[in-house]
């Protein structure tokens, strides 16, 4: 008799409090509702200056009647009532606050969405992000949260969850990085609007983007960095993002010219030996991902095909899920020493039928 | 401190075990997910003629990973081993096989989701449906499935879901209907794509849905009768369905010339004492709902507005959800006697962001 | 042998030299493309502050190639070299402008695109866009340009392009209101998202205009007022506006309960009749039109269906151009005495397929 | 004093009478557009079996009120009124039709708009197509019809328009491939559901490609012959074609490993001097074209970005403009001794604003 696939048939016996920093925005309101379905932590605290005092459901409005928190100032958060913190802040604003709740004594695990702790080398943000790190020293300690390849999450004080690109790039290219052979990908990816946060801009607006695509930074995006430090410095990247027109989940190709001709089942085993233990990875081989089936998941789908010494790998995955708030709560079930999936599977809605 | 909205802290005895019949369609991949979040009832069997051995994966790619279960043939399904029937067969096709399964002994709840057993007077379907009734006894016992309006669901044994513009249109006009005096609603509403199922039509060709509206069956819906049997005859409907460019969702209006003044406070309680008990509704007063927010939950959203003796009412519903699947599954919980919302809410994915 | 249906034989002796005022936004653009087609009218100068000096293509990138002009700043046009005026301007703005145009002693055609000189009652300002005219003694001069319905544009020297939803919303009940019989038209009709220009705001931010329909201002929008100047006070309008997920495009219906019995034939010569020689009308009798077939045409769509004494009417049409930019240029080719279509048929491009 | 961009002064002596076959389909109705907007070129008949005898607005319901045609069934066109054919068959149908037109004696200009007789080689078919070719001594004359790189349109009696990305692609890498250097170009590219054309299938069905990409035929899609035909050997092709969520147009980029560092302004030099009398590609250096500004217009916009020796070119075209009509109208044009851009330019509809 079957069974069905995820059920917690324990019933937990505590429940972490978990604060959420920053929860107005888009990723925001995913963890919110990440928490919401949590079999084992449970949102206590959510915080937003802008809606301070208001009903989660003033800046989420499919959730009302079904969380029923308020919203806390940011200055009148109560760091001891809570476990574990969850920060998605803006770029740039993190790492402002970050140290301050730390100083405070805040000793639970922090897991941060935003760039400001992902590069142990402080020198990327200036070049990158027009600023000096304030708190240079955390950079050592913060671990890069890409859990398929880090073993270091369970045991971090702080971890940095990676970007929406720099996820699906590093899951499409590591298990060639691991070859040791020097190779070009190079990736073309699109973005849905999402991506782009809750504030309107001329990159989301309607008329501008309806039917459209848009390519941006090309060959100059932030995560380029980002995917450098996990790859290694053998793996040269040529990346041209762009905006497409859809809300949620980032599609892309890899295309590769592998220095010898590729036998398919030779690839197939790459990426199935380095993705056997994922829980939010699904492989195919000899066929590239669609989009829609990888949004409103935890997963990064990922497959491949080879022509001779062609290659080409694709990825798909949800930009505020695997590319943020799903990725934070893998993140978060290590730290607290929960199985890796736990809340994030069997939704019961998906984002197109 | 606050507390998670819908903590379900005790862990269930015992876990219903249901069959889906026709999973393989969009209100079908709709059940199993409901089911596989579901603390008390879970999928055991789900059938497909087209995918039978397949696993869930083949029909709903996006649940690959997170189900487990393949498809059944209808033929081999062991109704013994199942405490509930979810039936997911379009319109015409219910009707020839549930007298089967009630001769075959079947004796647990049974939830049609087609319009087969919605209507006590038989002879509605040759007049509607272009097919006379081959079990006309069975309707005499089957309880129309509106949640909030019927006190009769527990009890039943055979429970017809409403359609998903009658779903949206009775919640509508109902705290009206009690008022007792005749009105005459004017109704124009929209539905997404997915409401015309999984098989590609002329209606659902995307260059010809994209950024199109398109009324069918104007004045001559087949949820017309659905409502006027609900709601009695002293309420006139004058209905104008269409097409919209989305996938899921239905938004409509109601606009009523209502006998006399109304006073906007008056209207308000005709509301809010309607749907005090009723967890799957949300209203709001002096403003009419938007799409977005209930798509991918289990709400009908209601809101109004009045003018004088002008009246509108608008709603919103997931037509897949609260449309389909969701209230299919808050009658089996009523019929299970679990929590109407067992399943249902704080669902980890919203459809927009 | 067939010929081409709108071949314009006559080489034009003379061609109008136009000037487009505040050509950067969506009707200025549509206005050139209008003007870059036309036999008679071309387009001479174009202003805007934010492009001065810029060429055409930088406001409007799919003109580049198409068109060659430049932006002039408003201060620099030179006004005598210009046959006729079309502003586009926002409301509020043209009100300031154009009484300078006129002591300047420009006596050319002007074409206002704006609210600012549609009411001929100077209260409306004040009440519905809470400012006082700074020019009333214009409004009793200035004429309301809805083609099919006025004679007085051809000797006007000012005229008023409608509004896009009163265009529709009017041209819909005119031919009703026609038969002097008090009665209630409930109006639903959804628009697109250029219809709020091409500056980013909430309101079309794409993650909450995507797969969402959202009402606003019910019973309270500022049409309102002009349909009922045309209509007159027999006509009662309960008028609910939405915006929907595509980027062009008005579509809507009108549901009345008409005061007695209505028959499918008068109801479609009554319409027939008023539109027999309306060559940017096109009607159908016993449906109601879909949205695209109207979108970048310079048609509003009619069509209707009864019940007893139910008649819904639809309506369809392009805000951008019969609701601002094509009427506009109907308006113009009246006032120059040029054929009344001028320009305005058989695009080389549909906006679906 | 400015000029209208593109005013036709002259008034065409003689216009050309041309005949449209299979003109029900998209390709068909842009042609029909086209030609009504032409001022040397008039639509005199056009067939379709489907809808013989109907009026075209019944196949296109956008033209209706703009184009008076009606259908005429192929059996019963007379090639003797014809000055010209336009051939919008599908694949694999045209080869069979064409050598019976020109049996019966047609001597005009003939322009297919499918893959059959595209290729100067037979052997393709069988190979590609699943067909042997019925008249392959026709190949040899047939002339392939890409504009920019063809100079012996002007005296062909049979021109095979190219395929929407293999227009695209061509025009990307010709430049390129005259530098007589070895290079590998890896193409990602997405197109528009209208490239499906006008009948529903599941891979236009709006619940499935609404929010999706789909890869499809990844390195082995048919157009990769007909750009190797143009380019030469030297230049290998790595493909990668996807279905968007949009109705019309074909993005891509094209990233290039160059054998040796890439100065920017040789590769500016390269296109520029490529296409320096090229009326229907718009160039842009150091960046890339977004989708939207050349949907419909007639226009393949390219541009290009370098980094050392990493070279990145981006396209974008309206897939049944410069992917398929406007494309044949250039070609017939150029058969007929007219202006290559005649009826081409300046058309009063943007798709998007």
């Amino acid at each position: 008799m079957p069974q069905p696939a995820h059920s917690f048939s324990a019933s937990p016996t505590a429940v972490s409090h978990i604060g959420v920093l920053h929860g107005a925005g888009y990723v925001g309101g995913a963890l919110i509702r990440l928490l919401a379905a949590h079999p084992a932590a449970a949102l206590h605290t959510v915080t937003s200056r802008t809606f301070a005092d208001q009903p989660v459901g003033a800046a989420h409005p499919s959730l009302r009647g079904q969380v029923d928190h308020t919203f806390t100032a940011p200055d009148e958060i109560a760091f001891g009532s809570l476990d574990a913190l969850l920060v998605a802040a803006e770029h740039g604003r993190s790492m402002q606050v970050v140290p301050g709740i730390l100083e405070d004594g805040f000793d639970g695990p922090i897991i941060d969405l935003s760039a400001d702790f992902r590069f142990r080398d402080p020198a990327v943000y200036p070049e990158w992000f027009d600023t000096a790190h304030p708190a240079p020293g955390l950079l050592a300690d913060a671990v890069y949260g890409l859990p398929e390849w880090s073993d270091e999450i369970g045991g971090a004080s702080l971890v940095a969850t990676p970007g929406c690109y720099a996820t699906g790039i590093t899951l499409t290219l590591a298990p060639l990085a691991q070859q040791d052979v020097p190779f070009t990908a190079h990736v073309t990816a699109l973005t849905g609007a999402s991506g782009s946060g809750a504030t309107p801009s001329s990159a989301t607006h309607f008329p501008d983007r309806d039917g459209n695509v848009r390519p941006y930074k090309v060959l100059g995006h932030q995560h380029r960095p980002e995917i450098r430090q996990t790859l290694g410095t053998h793996v040269s990247l040529d990346f041209v993002p762009a905006s497409g027109p859809w809300t949620r989940g980032i599609w892309g190709t890899a295309q590769i010219e592998w220095p010898k001709a590729t036998d398919p089942n030779t690839v197939s085993s790459w990426y199935e030996e380095a993705y056997a233990g994922a829980p939010c990875v699904r492989c195919s081989s000899d066929r590239l991902p669609s989009l829609q089936p990888a949004v409103g998941t935890p997963f990064c789908d990922l497959g491949w095909k080879t022509d001779g010494s062609t290659l080409v790998v694709g990825f798909a995955l949800d930009n505020l899920l695997k590319g943020a708030a799903s990725q934070a709560v893998q993140n978060l079930n290590r730290m607290l020493g929960l199985p890796e999936t736990a809340g994030l599977l069997t939704s019961p809605v998906s984002v197109s039928t």
